[in-house]
């Protein structure tokens, strides 16, 4: 492909190529990523997905623009979402992941023995292609826990239907926008529910306390008219904007803050059972969600 | 001051201000800031000095082109360069903080009745001048507690010739290029510790274990050639390229481990009882350290 038919994402520099991310919505900052190569470009019927190997964070699934998933500090996303869910319930037989195209959470939930299924619903499988091939830190490459079982297709309408019920379920969606809207509204999560057993826990990506305290609280909001307890938590993810990054988790039985961390698995590159409990404690200028 | 003569970080795209930072060192990743307005410039004996207004992050000093404190999440680092080794030591009298121009960690300081004096030993008055006409929400503004002693020159110099020793160090200071170098050498580091009394606690910032792991390894061995106790400890500081910022502590006495939270003053707004505790459980991938 010419360079000139890549999208304005792509700065060429004499020699030097770079991706500029802007800051979804405000556009009041950008990260600039120099780049040893664009691995790979294309438009799939959903988005553009670019796959780049950067100096700073290695290789990198971009989806219309936006990072999604660094080899560098991916791990760190894709262990919040579901060794926090998984630690919370007791006997965890089920799983789902809604989103999560680059395979990251599904690797993480493979770690766990006593789960029976583990079921990604992604939209794209463009994405999960690409991220196989070149993303393989991330996404294990292609040789697949054989309890995971792809289901591509649209996640919203996944859980109006789904018959059999999950016991944990983590929605790794991308920023609230276009296509992403419906996997932050009130009918999707309270489908969520009902495709959860009684004693299911559910999570979602709730984005970054720094800049976007308003979709944390609007997600509280709907998870609370829905569940008995929720809870949100934070941890670091360096390439996203804002840096701190929230989640937010949900049950009607089991209180996350009495999570089981000695089952945590021990070939976790950032959560310790310490961080599994002290994830909880925010900072104070977020300590008054609603 | 004509735009023209302004230096290189600044941007100007027609109606538009952007500064544009480099990741230090490596070149790899720049973060860009659109701009309201560049409120100060000007050159001191040591550094280019701006004053900018950025629409994420409000009024920010950048020193040589590189960000040092923003007001929204400036206080993070204040507080967390402060309050450790405060509540570290049992009984602190006397507080010494080297660098810290923008004055937002003698303001942290002066929350504590228990000090007797707060010395402030920063290279560059005029930096420590900007900041208080144009930082007011870090520095304070002009009104400084009664205890605070402004020594404006070189720390490296300073603690070799002190006289009367202290409580508490914090080594405040920027990234370690050209005249800061010093600051993360081993013969400074001797003299902090010759400058402490025998209880004495000191901390240091030591840059981001997810880009310069290098220097936090460094900077621990030389202070464990010369403390009992080195802890290192973690913060979110979006601003800062990397995100994740870290801190080491050392003394000879007390072990942070066991600081007493409940000395905490009230009015933090990033840092809680919790988080003074939970700040040194870190992430699996920096727990090898040296």
């Amino acid at each position: 492909m010419n360079n000139s038919e890549l999208p304005k994402y792509f700065k060429f520099d004499k020699d030097e190529i770079w991706f500029e991310e802007f800051e979804v919505e405000k556009k009041t900052m950008k990260i600039t990523y120099k780049l040893n190569k664009i691995l790979s470009y294309c438009t799939s019927k959903y988005q553009e997905i670019a796959l780049i190997d950067t100096n700073a964070f290695g290789p990198c699934l971009v989806l219309d623009g936006i990072m999604q998933s660094t080899t560098k500090d991916g791990f760190i996303y894709n262990e919040m979402i579901t060794h926090i869910p998984m630690l919370t319930h007791k006997k965890p037989k089920r799983a789902l992941v809604i989103g999560g195209g680059d395979c990251g959470a599904v690797r993480e939930l493979s770690k766990y023995r006593e789960l029976d299924s583990i079921d990604m619903v992604e939209l794209d499988e463009v994405v999960t292609r690409e991220c196989i091939k070149f993303l393989p830190e991330i996404s294990g490459g292609e040789n697949f826990d054989s309890r995971v079982n792809f289901k591509f297709g649209d996640g919203v309408e996944y859980v109006k239907n789904v018959s059999q019920k999950y016991d944990v379920i983590s929605i790794d969606s991308p920023d609230p926008e276009s296509y992403a809207k419906d996997l932050f509204g009130e009918e999707f999560y309270r489908n969520v529910k009902k495709s959860l057993n009684d004693d299911g826990v559910m999570v979602c990506q709730s984005e970054s306390p720094m800049l976007h305290m308003d979709i944390i609280n609007n997600t509280r909001e709907i998870l609370k008219d829905n569940f008995n307890i929720v809870r949100t938590y934070v941890a670091f993810v360096p390439s996203y904007p804002g840096g701190l990054w929230s989640f937010t988790i949900a049950s009607d039985v089991y209180d996350p803050l009495n999570l089981d961390q000695n089952r945590l698995p021990d070939t976790t590159r950032y959560i310790t059972r310490e961080i599994a409990k002290s994830c909880f404690n925010l900072p104070n200028f977020i300590n008054n969600l609603k």
